[in-house]
């Protein structure tokens, strides 16, 4: 229900104007040095702090509060709080009863007879705050392995990357992949704001080639690309999933397989997934995010009676989600690295002589 | 594991070359009139039965072998079984120490340390053979309620319909959405056939407009366009999904979000999805497909003993297996609805009124 | 994993002496009245208040920090929070590197390498403080359709209840089912008491009669009593669990069954349940309860090193967890009930008829 | 919902006089030998063929029809078929209409609306052979490791066995426990057969004593002692469990609690199980069924119109069927303990030490 992964498993709860956000992280193996610096950095990286992306400041604090003993992880769920500050609530005392285009509004109401109308509620991007969170400790798991998730933006409102530097992505304010398209990506965000309009954009995310990558995943139902796109497919505001060449639906077989070597695959159409299982290449995943949904303009709509109204947006919104989208992105397909290599590293997708050397 | 689904929930078991293949649906409420000639036609659908497509030959009879009684379902689980006869395992024997370029042969033995290696195993796609006699009678059960699941191919090779014509797609033996450029598609098809080649192509899915998927879907973990790219992306050969306009990422909010009036929504580019719900308008599904992996040039790859080799590959392969693949996709989009209409009509992501209604 | 239900889902988090206990309960339908008075009385009555249970003495107060808005469920998950106060860590620092007989201290430590030794950690007892929250909500959705859940201890160190009085029950300190022996077992519990002892127990609880509960569970594999007793055998301390008449395993078929007239059963020695769903007829339950674990006695253990010690143990106990224990068992069958109720009441379960009225 | 086990996991479906009942068992590591001969020795040990149980006859000849290549299991799902033949439905002729007492019938009407009313259809214990079946493979997975599962019958209509021997269980025909009783248990069941009569028993299945016991389970919500009562509650006309000592609950901690010493734990009241955990000693199952409920005398019940009737069943039953239930008892005792050593074998229940080993 409000659960992601199998063994390493989220379960979050919390409103965009509630007390908290929070959520419980289970699986984490024992003995696992948790180091709250690192976990805050990573949190923050997701928070708004330029004019590039949502004016609400948050102080995003988080708090691990079981689970941890002396610093390190015991076995035990590990409850992850972010406690809510700079809730404004007034600025949504209009949409009591009208229903916002493009969001969670009309079809929460029409499902649910009653709804916390008041920054999105329980569909607020607000929540991917604690997935930002759990992410960071999934990143501590895969670091113990050598293992590192990468991403960035690629895209915005269609200004696409030339090459893809991740390392000039960390730096860049908007996390953009490319410093040959960065200023007229910010360019076009800027102009869009002042618009009061919105930019949809496309966020590349990778795990650089790894043993420990090779097998990964489960075959037919619980594949390692069905889970990546399922997981992606979820986060607020995406609406396509890529693994590998985006073009591979015009190639040719001749083209597209990648040829193996003894020295490995000689090329990556696949990126890095086989049948539903990692073959040891980077992993290769792009999330297509739709433009924010809050806009200044006006809009149709109707409210709670059904009637006609027009809608102008107050509250404070990113212009393009993408940008921070792509840090919950990295998040989240670090979250579903750590949850495959713990129930790969069990025995039961191994062979006996695994089953042996573990008992 | 290997298994679909929440309450309809399809579990499946068989390899391309074993006795039979099969799987057990649960859920299905009882009283349901299994029609076994209407679910035999939908299997028979899937088969190959022209020069576009494989010259294997089954008769895929398919059996229903528990949860039946007197022609209607008892509320138990149903049993699918579905023998193999045109089984020509010596073609594959050349293949028992190789593994075949694009194949989930490298990553299975990787992980299993061994293979049953005749016709890809496990992971073939003769198991979607399954899921199909299964996704049947979920549009027996949709149908109950007037909902439909329509579908076809929108592009090969790159070559995309003009205008989409489900009722076309269906008498089409590519499964063509568009009459302007089914002779193109299939021309296509026979060249790459002709050169040992294969080729990608675009399916598209739809539920048509309905008042019972306005709601449907859970928030935030288990959202109906998450289930649904999770699903497709599982099944062979794919790899892409988009819900809604496909242009998204490059587009203005102004002009992606969908008016909404009194009488519904002004347009979908959402494509159906509003928080991870439905709102009641199409369901429209892009599914992206890879080239088939068997292609007859000869290809580099390596032995179990990690030393370069040169594959031809004999077997019998779809040049494209996005045509077969639109009616798989069809099926696992039926049973994803059905599956969440059961859950849905469920009271416990409904009201309380709702909940009182139902004791 | 750290889950109970399917539909009605509680997830807990929280150490005996960590800064707060909570969990997250999904599945409550939308509108529901939370009444915090009425969740508070329920989570007071399993505290400790006299002599016959622990004087670790916590104020408990219960938050709901999301889910609900303006008094009401809103369908997102609640997540309900403990804060600890009355934490006597000390007490426990001969126990850092000692294994407490009867406890899960040796077990715990042999699985994860490390634990939090203080007050039994994750293993406390502690943590039901939010079964019992989420049992409170669970009553709410129970008693909307009438449903009763009621309880009491029925024997105290082997001192049974001669006649079953639940409403005595209510108002007895030790929760007795029985006014003639409820002295009796009080004095047990002291003399136990006085001799740094404990006692077994066993409780009884019980659904009243209700139409609801006719059909109520799964068929074969997830079938209501099977799943009534591996929760309560879930529950710390508990060792065994009986459905309706627990002489069954001496009795002769003739006496067993309960013959079945035109206005219900004529017996009930079944307990309410046949083949895994509820007949209709109470609901029967007995779970027996061994002997607290901490004592004052002198005990024979090894500590870390696999070296001989031995422990006397100071902290706060009760001398009979079958006491406390019985308002937990309540709380597990309320929320038992209500996960089936909303499982069941949806259409998955039931008659095609059924599933056209809810759609 | 017909699914038993997390890792090691069997679906089954099938009706008493359907076509054949299977099951597909997932989980089951790449690489076992399944020695076919070995399996069909359990199955037949489950099979009538005697006086003491039902005259109905069946080959009972199992089937592995996929996930096996070459005699080893390949890490895919192995499907189990059995087919049905001796099948006398006439017998039930006259149940269609009306409900037996005891039975599922009454429940599974009122849930359904219809049912398949021939020999108790699915919820038949018939079922039960497909278990015993995948027990058996569960079983070889232990051996590989050196873990043992024994039981047989405590005691039939109260007569209880004195000492208890295994070994001695295993070359009874009624699997009793005790050579000293068994002639009386033997005498008793005749008994009752002749007065078409059953009678209640009481099964003892244990584990023996092993290292891979030790920290088996996970805390609080899927101990070991939760899923085997929940797993043993499941089984057709079991009605309680215990673990270890079975007067726990009138028994005083001093004497309960198991002293541990560098050796090992003094005593086993606790019946292997500490905190939901395994602790290496012997595990401990009783298991409490209730008197067959087909018994020849004649009973008061209702038809399907709610009118009252008097039923006399003809049909083909055991008198007393604990007998065979102790076979499945075992069967599941060792399938929950290869599923929870799969699991736990697995890095995430264990230390950040075992995550490096296993990577």
């Amino acid at each position: 229900m409000n659960t992601l992964g199998r063994v390493l498993r989220l379960t979050t709860f919390g409103e965009s104007h509630g007390l908290m956000v929070g959520g419980i992280l289970e699986g984490v193996p024992a003995g696992l040095v948790l180091d709250m610096d690192l976990i805050q950095v990573e949190v923050d990286r997701r928070k708004s702090m330029h004019v590039f992306t949502t004016p609400r400041q948050e102080p995003d604090r988080i708090e691990l509060v079981s689970g941890v003993f002396e610093g390190k992880s015991t076995g035990a769920p590990i409850a992850l709080l972010v406690h809510n500050h700079n809730i404004k609530s007034k600025d949504y005392d209009n949409l009591r009863e009208s229903f916002r285009p493009g969001h969670a509004d009309f079809t929460t109401f029409s499902k649910y007879g009653l709804r916390d109308h008041r920054g999105g509620g329980r569909s607020s991007a607000r929540e991917s705050v604690i997935r930002v969170g759990a992410g960071a400790i999934a990143k501590l798991l895969l670091q113990e392995l050598g293992l590192e998730v990468v991403g960035g933006v690629f895209s915005i409102g269609g200004i696409e990357a030339k090459a893809i530097d991740f390392d000039f992505a960390k730096q860049s304010v908007i996390f953009s992949l490319s410093p040959e398209v960065e200023a007229q990506q910010k360019q076009a965000i800027l102009e869009a704001k002042q618009k009061g309009d919105s930019l949809g954009g496309v966020v590349l995310v990778q795990a650089r080639a790894h043993a420990n990558l090779l097998g990964l995943g489960q075959p037919l139902y619980d594949k390692l690309d069905a889970r990546i796109a399922g997981v992606m497919m979820g986060l607020n505001g995406v609406k396509g999933v890529f693994i590998g060449d985006p073009h591979v639906s015009s190639m040719q077989g001749s083209h597209y397989n990648d040829p193996i070597s003894p020295q490995g695959f000689k090329s990556n159409h696949s990126g890095g997934i086989l049948g539903g299982l990692g073959n040891g290449s980077d992993l290769v995943v792009w999330v297509h995010f739709k433009p924010t949904s809050s806009i200044a303009h006006q809009q149709e709509s109707i409210n709670t009676q059904g009637q006609a109204v027009h809608l102008e947006l107050k509250g404070r919104h990113d212009p393009c989600i993408a940008i921070r989208g792509s840090v919950v992105c990295e998040s989240l397909l670090a979250l579903i690295l750590a949850d495959f290599l713990l129930l790969n590293l069990g025995s039961q997708l191994n062979t006996l002589k695994g089953f042996y050397r573990k008992a």
